[in-house]
């Protein structure tokens, strides 16, 4: 199991097949453009960090049935031969606007648009939503913990209560993008080359007789890179058996990174072991804590002075806990030439081929957001959708994982503190060109 | 990608493999007991629903490391050759005592117990908590969604929004061992041989030069499964809309099967609907709904009169929103004929191997569970803990979909009304045995 395996045509809601086979029973095989974009209602989030267009590029890329899964939908006894026929001979042939992984987005923004015969749009929807919208969530419950963090290292210790493996590989990639330091998914090293880390856990200390020999038995193995977990029996005393070791590892020239606090009241107990640590004359020795952070936990630490210097984030982030979806849809906007739009209750969809233009104030700052016509003008703005295939063929090579959490990182500098609160809904300027207004008036229906 | 395939040994956390490479060093090779099983705090659920135990054994069965994983660790630096030398001889060759899938069982119990030696019960750590614990989520949620609908059928719609491809999959398996219909993801049909199910979106609507059209065009291509979606405009108008066209249907002899809804006020549009589709005499045409649906508005929409005959479950169930992950861990009890207990600050692990009784009243009812030693006798008890792997060798083929399914349906039967209750927090009495308790006092430090 591998993030870069191809998944198939299969990851697909039932109705996006039927819906299909509706289309070619009906010969309605003109160009649609599907355009995806988040919602804002229940998201929490001032802002979204775009992530998973890789992963979506080379699924399509190498979208085709095989025999097998067309045998599979004979079984089932649903379709005409001469529909399977029709898909034993599909392949991608469209095109995709999409923004850059990493780049800084709002509600209602399309983060991508993507223009092809109806039906090979139509049986991509479920795939696409589900790979764009895991990472962006995740990306974006990341990029608030960085934030929390103000320039504390961040670790990545989900992979145990992820929702399941590839869940795993998309956290620690997005967590990446975002800032974090590093992952302990050591298959996310090795598919994404991300800096793995981790050290021991309870059990460690428990397989040994006591806490100081654990302690010792471990820097010997790794001299270099020891962190030792001091709350197994007693926080305080795990501590002072730490520094203990430490000191005696310090004689024989090996110097242990640190030790890492799992359980109790971070700030009060890091407050507690840093003195411990500096009387022992190891003011090099580094506090790790992790129990439980998130973007919440850690600004209450950071706040509350505690003496942390690397913060390991677990389930909540990797589960993006206080908002585990994201409201991100898939709606045609364009079939045939012809605008689309979609007026269900308080679900309304801009009809039309659209861009997202971004102004940038004097100081560099973002500005304002403008959702226009893709084939619009708009002066001093920079459009943040690209073409990224063509024909379905990718364009370009896609950015190493370094550009794009250097792109993150710019666009990240450039996004006005406001709305980087993690407690306060703040509102961007989203707004809308009047072309664009016009096209909806005269969109059907 | 499927949930098939082999996982691998790198799908870990690094500390596990910092610790094995610890334990050789050392020459702890000893057996332990590792203990599986959900801390209450936080997990919001009166009781859980075994599940993910079949895909854990599968790759337990097939543990081994490749060259390249090897390969792959070697690079890192951290480890010595002949630590790696070991690695590519390990093979997991323990013992496994796990609850069925589909057992109902409650915090702090066991669900599973895994005696190996050391190294390889740590490496698999992170992937066996992955695994069980999110397919446990989910069927622990669906169970609850199951419960709320009182008997009116649910499909599984969550794939567009689970965390993730393989999170797809288990999320149809996990809701239909608790009773659900179908699913609409046809990747678990193929896999699993789950009936699926699924009809139009809204594009299918917009792609027509009107609604009547669409919902036509759809019943000759699937003359049998016809489900029109109705909100796309105006609901009401989208009934008439239906209305009209199963009246033209029926004249030809084929019976559309009902409509669905998707946004808006589902109780009030279902009477609104119903009323319509009756007067119609479409009696016989049911009402289908999906949005937003989780176990409160499933609830809230039977207590109020909804005229909705099934439900489409999807994002909040499928990422278990209200709780997003389970608080399940995986502690070392018994290392080295050594019992072993930790005391992190409100972290109580019960050391020593154990087993849960469960006792029945006289109406065949779930009384009273008890955690006990697992050799120990417990009169009129039923022991939930099975021998299922025996030096890393499955002991007997694993049951059938429909088997886990009729014992989730037993179980759930013999589980008293007060605990199923979705809004009130009641605990389930389960008890320590005086021997277990006898034997925590013992167990060290």
């Amino acid at each position: 199991m591998t993030i870069h395996e191809r998944i198939g045509p299969l990851f697909t809601d039932l109705y996006e097949l039927t819906m299909a086979a509706g289309y070619y029973k009906h010969k309605l095989q003109a160009d649609a453009t599907f355009s995806m974009f988040v919602r804002g209602h229940e998201s929490k989030r001032n802002y979204f960090v775009a992530s998973g267009l890789e992963n979506a590029l080379k699924e399509l890329a190498s979208f085709y049935f095989t025999e097998d899964e067309i045998a599979f939908l004979e079984k089932t006894g649903l379709f005409e031969d001469n529909f399977l026929d029709y898909l034993k001979r599909l392949a991608f042939t469209g095109q995709v606007y999409a923004m850059q992984e990493g780049t800084i987005f709002f509600a209602h923004e399309p983060v991508m648009e993507i223009t092809a015969p109806i039906i090979e749009a139509q049986i991509l929807e479920t795939f696409l939503l589900n790979t764009i919208g895991f990472s962006t969530l995740i990306a974006s419950k990341a990029a608030r913990c960085m934030y929390a963090a103000s320039g504390r290292p961040l670790l990545d210790f989900s992979l145990r209560r992820t929702h399941g493996q590839d869940a795993g590989l998309t956290v620690a990639r997005s967590a990446y993008i975002t800032g974090f330091d590093a992952t302990s998914n050591v298959l996310a090293g090795k598919l994404y080359g991300i800096p793995i880390s981790g050290t021991m856990a309870h059990s460690f200390i428990n397989a040994f007789d006591n806490e100081s020999n654990a302690f010792l038995a471990y820097a010997k193995t790794f001299p270099a890179n020891s962190i030792f977990l001091i709350d197994t029996y007693d926080t305080l005393e795990g501590a002072r058996n730490a520094a203990k070791t430490a000191k005696e590892m310090k004689k024989k020239g090996i110097h242990p990174i640190g030790i890492r606090l799992d359980s109790g009241d971070m700030t009060a107990l890091s407050i507690q072991v840093r003195e411990i640590l500096d009387k022992a004359g190891l003011n090099e020795m580094k506090i790790f804590a992790s129990s439980d952070f998130d973007e919440f936990k850690i600004a209450d630490a950071v706040a509350k002075g505690a003496k942390i210097d690397s913060f390991g984030v677990g389930t909540r982030m990797g589960v993006s806990a206080d908002a585990p979806y994201l409201d991100i849809v898939y709606k045609l906007v364009n079939f045939d030439d012809r605008n689309v739009k979609k007026l269900s209750t308080g679900k309304i969809t801009l009809a039309g081929e659209k861009q997202v233009f971004r102004k940038i104030d004097a100081h560099g700052m973002y500005q304002e957001d403008i959702i226009g016509l893709r084939n619009e003008d708009i002066e001093n703005a920079t459009p943040l959708l690209g073409k990224v295939m063509e024909h379905g063929k990718m364009l370009r090579p896609h950015p190493t994982l370094s550009e794009i959490r250097e792109r993150f990182n710019k666009n990240f500098s450039c996004l006005s503190e406001q709305y980087k609160s993690i407690h306060h809904a703040v509102d961007y300027p989203v707004t809308i060109s009047s072309s664009l207004k016009t096209l909806q008036n005269r969109a059907e229906p």
